[in-house]
């Protein structure tokens, strides 16, 4: 493997420092996938990302691209000996606010992307609890959702246009910078969920929204799970379209500085004026006690405030142990029997459960943990158990997290043999020498 | 070529019949594509489908997929004798309205589609000028846009699981039913766009929205293009999204019935009570004659319908010469410019030029047309240039139409060869025996 060439082309931006690499080894899964890494890569061009695949090619080393890293299935971890490609220094933000598109680097985190797009009353709609430190690129490459996932859907459907470097080393201009392009085959979505595995993001061209003129949200408390989802499919029902809908069980709730109970968190965006009307609609609705309403886009979001702490009540529920976050999804009309579900096989196995998600759109977040030293059997036997109820509810075992390591085996058989061997064909197409994220996303 | 097979399996459904394959052979194009078919097949079934790609990669019969044959740019055209297949028996429809999703026949027209939903208060939204007739199939796999892509996007935004049979005679479960849904590569929106060249749909589960509680719409006429569209920039730089924008120049607007000044038709979806508010503001930002005002979702509708008859008011002007309707978009702060730029380039090759578009997302048709005795000549220098013009100012020339035959060329210039490469191995890698709707979408 010939180091030379990368300490001569990037300088003090190619890190060998073993402490350091081992920073960027690893994503935010607590499950132990990664190895040593021979170093971090800092590229800050298109045209250092094109000669780093050609030396990955002639060097036959893995390249793990990374964003923040904040996967949570090993999509981001090193997981062979190999060279991380951190894009934390392509971060350029190019804002056109009448043509309601940001070019960007990869590396921009969506927290900064909003920043720079406040001044305009513009937002950049996909809001995945990470935000804080998801970059751009990581957020497409896992095709990320998120909190408003039930009105704006997810990177899939923010994403214009792409440059990416193929692990054959070509570059590739794929969509427009205009909001409908039909130029040839639609390759930008083939990327936007790829998970680095077909080509490495150098610049995206994001649609963006204008922020809604207000916006109205309720937290509603409820005596138990069941009752909570059956209201969020009264909301829907009665044709309210909300913005968000989010959950959390009573022991999260507790975890995260609520009452101990069953919690929703509602919000509607509205025209100025409305709030009053559609917080009495919701009130209305929900069978819950309401302990606090929102009126305004801003009040609107504070008041979600808790429910991004979710990750941290869950870390400290599992005091130590390994956490493993799921990633179902379900159609809305079978959420109720998806809580039911989930929590008779947890009880079965004898596994911790805490559950929270965007139920919105159908998608829960189980999380479990095991300690260490008892190993993962039981947590295992619950996944097992998981993913054949929520097949059976016409689910998927993987509603926006990726697959990375971790699911790899679950997609498989939701995928079936024949659209898997063709996604293998694609990979072959797009990464002949399996460079680029190997191990990731295809079952082996 | 053995239509034994055909005979038997489909009866009465394979028509031999020169006269009624001859209906079949075109699309909506006014250029000379079409050969004469063998036949058109019906199939009812997915089994039937699948067995008629054996069929065709057997008998080398390339098979032209077809939903009503409404497209612009030679894309449903039978261009080699080969077989048309009709999806149109091919038309279930089963919604959810509490999932929000309909899982639907190919052939289902989108009109049919929107009656079955309103019982519901949802609707889909995607809406191409030929909502009437052109079907769900067709929507997809020319990745159609239409009236309402300002706000709700096109067909690639609303569709989440397919089942298509490749070329390969291989069937494929795609997407999910679930609004998330990530699992391995994205290739429902490879097939969204691929205009029967990759795979034949068979069955799409799409997303649903529900019928916004109301909305406020503005008809205003201006003495020149140029302010009109400045006005649409205005209005989104004011921080109002548009459900539509669309426009007719003045000699299109006289056609279809409105006085002879440039239209401008724009629209914006609203909480009930808050139409009154919107359209003043509409008031105070639009330069132009307001003449018309609408209150409410169903009145904001019928304001659009003069533009609804753009299509027959381009074919009456063109008085039975050869009408090209090309389908360009540039970025929204470009409109002017466009606007300026093909009406010189018209007035330089002395060719008729229409306007008319949907301005909100910046995606303009400019109609033109030649006599058959003529020839195309001049249009074509003034299509080479408005090409050049929309690469200048970071456009596209194929919005929402697709690439048909009509566009092939254009396309090549816009993709580039890298892009085109891989595209190319997409086609193998689907259809490696070019049996789906040959000589479309890549260039030869
Ligand atoms: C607390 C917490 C909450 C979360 N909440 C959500 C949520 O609500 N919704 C959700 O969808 N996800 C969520 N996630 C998962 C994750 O944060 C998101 O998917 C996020 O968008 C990843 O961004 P990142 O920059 O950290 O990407 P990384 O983890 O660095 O990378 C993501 C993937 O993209 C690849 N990649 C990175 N950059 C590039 C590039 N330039 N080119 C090609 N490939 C690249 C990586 O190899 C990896 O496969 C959460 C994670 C945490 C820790
Ligand atoms: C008056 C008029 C107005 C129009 N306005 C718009 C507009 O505003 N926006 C817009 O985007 N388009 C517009 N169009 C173009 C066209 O109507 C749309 O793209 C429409 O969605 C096509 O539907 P169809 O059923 O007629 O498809 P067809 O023309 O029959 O087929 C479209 C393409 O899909 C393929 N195909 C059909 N069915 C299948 C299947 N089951 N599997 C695989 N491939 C299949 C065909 O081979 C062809 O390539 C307009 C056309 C007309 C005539």
């Amino acid at each position: 493997m010939d180091l030379g060439w990368l300490r001569r082309r990037f300088g003090d931006r190619f890190v060998e420092d073993g402490a350091v690499a081992a920073l960027y080894v690893r994503d935010a899964s607590f499950m132990e996938f990664s190895r040593s890494a021979i170093g971090v890569v800092f590229p800050e061009e298109e045209e250092e990302v094109v000669e780093l695949v050609r030396w990955a090619v002639e060097n036959r080393t893995p390249l793990f691209p990374q964003g923040c890293a904040t996967s949570l299935s090993g999509n981001a971890a090193a997981t062979a000996p190999g060279l991380v490609v951190s894009f934390e220094r392509m971060a350029k933000v190019e804002v056109d606010p009448v043509d309601g598109v940001a070019v960007v680097g990869p590396g921009v985190k969506l927290e900064e992307l909003n920043l720079a797009l406040a001044r305009y009353g513009l937002f950049f709609p996909v809001d995945p609890g990470s935000v804080k430190s998801a970059t751009v690129g990581g957020a497409i490459a896992n095709g990320a959702g998120g909190m408003r996932g039930a009105k704006y859907g997810t990177m899939k459907d923010w994403v214009l246009g792409l440059r990416v470097v193929t692990g054959r080393g070509d570059v590739l201009r794929l969509g427009c910078r205009t909001y409908k392009c039909r130029n040839g085959y639609d390759l930008v979505r083939l990327f936007v969920g790829s998970e680095g595995t077909l080509g490495l993001i150098t610049e995206a061209t994001l649609k963006l929204a204008p922020v809604p003129e207000s916006a109205a949200a309720v937290l509603a408390y409820y005596r138990d799970v069941e009752t909570l989802v059956e209201d969020v499919v009264r909301v829907r029902a009665s044709r309210v379209w909300p913005l968000f809908a989010e959950f959390l069980d009573a022991p999260t709730s507790a975890l995260v500085g609520l009452e101990e109970k069953n919690a929703l968190f509602i919000g509607v965006d509205v025209n100025a004026g409305a709030e009053e009307k559609v917080i009495n609609k919701l009130r209305g609705l929900l069978r819950g006690e309401v302990a606090l309403e929102a009126a305004g886009w801003e009040a609107s979001m504070r008041l979600l405030e808790p429910r991004r702490r979710l990750f941290y009540g869950q870390i400290k529920a599992a005091g130590g142990g390994v956490l493993v976050i799921e990633d179902v999804a379900v159609p809305i009309s079978k959420l109720p029997d998806a809580v039911r579900g989930l929590k008779a096989a947890a009880a079965r196995h004898g596994v911790p459960l805490l559950l929270g998600g965007h139920v919105g759109d159908g998608n829960i977040h189980p999380a479990t943990w095991y300690r260490r030293e008892e190993g993962p059997a039981r947590v295992e036997n619950f996944i097992r158990d998981m993913a054949e109820l929520v097949a059976k509810l016409g689910g998927t075992i993987s509603a926006e997290h990726g697959i990375g390591v971790l699911k790899r085996e679950l997609a498989k058989a939701e995928l079936g043999e024949a659209a898997l061997s063709y996604m293998r064909e694609l990979k072959r197409l797009f990464d002949p020498y399996n460079v680029l994220n190997p191990g990731k996303v295809l079952p082996g």
